[in-house]
């Protein structure tokens, strides 16, 4: 077993898992996230990036599920690794997250996505060198109707 | 405080830090996922992606600092969230890895950096619509040569 700490915790427009919304870049909206004040010598530097990863605990998810419906294909159940769903054996999220500004030891971004008052486990820095496969193959999410995901 | 638990370990041709492989998809090399088999059923479906990110602890990791010298740039320090440097406040590593086939619960991988024997706390369908950013702004990173990283 392995000890995570909340390194700060996110502040977001959504408080009810019901309501919440379902992906950063779809349907998240301007928050902020708050770090604990012992950790804002970490920020150096990453004031020159435009987005972030931050991993979060779903703190919320008390069940593990092998198997989900996810929230943007109801109708088929997938294997909780090809879905970003949250009662995974480890309740861990990621978000890429657009940051606009740092002011001291508060990160605002937009398209903020978890439920506010997530605790934040690490936050690091987006590299498109690293990070982004614009020619990926996307499995069942590639057949979801992005301009209608509401139900 | 959160308690995660190894899911798998994965296997790669990397025995020691001093020589191991900075970053995934710069030199990282073929190596597998080894999921624990309880945990089988949840890769149903993930055969349709073509990458995915796996999340790890840094388990040979013991210190925390908010400064490092990143290895792509020796020549400076910056915060550690501006980087992906592994002494973080939680020692939790991320990788994008392209994934070749799936076989029971091994994930055949290219492109594989962690250390050989490092515990998976996390598989997730890498997905475009989410993650990838082709557009963004990557601070420090912008200026390593990227064909020229072997100090």
């Amino acid at each position: 077993m392995y000890s995570m700490k909340s390194i700060g915790i996110i502040q977001s427009v959504f408080h009810d898992t019901k309501t919440a919304a379902r992906q950063a870049r779809i349907d998240g909206r301007p928050g902020k996230l708050i770090l604990d004040e012992k950790y804002m010598e970490g920020l150096s530097g990453l004031e020159d990036f435009s987005h972030i990863i931050v991993l979060y605990c779903f703190h919320e998810q008390t069940e593990v599920r092998l198997r989900a419906r996810p929230l943007f294909d109801k109708k088929k159940s997938y294997g909780i690794f090809a879905s970003r769903f949250p009662s995974r054996p480890n309740h861990i999220g990621l978000s890429v997250l657009a940051l606009q500004k740092i002011d001291g030891n508060v990160l605002y971004c937009e398209d903020v996505d978890p439920l506010s008052g997530t605790p934040i486990l690490d936050i690091k820095p987006y590299v498109k060198h690293f990070d982004c496969v614009s020619k990926s193959k996307c499995g069942w999410y590639e057949n979801v109707d992005w301009d209608n995901i509401y139900p």
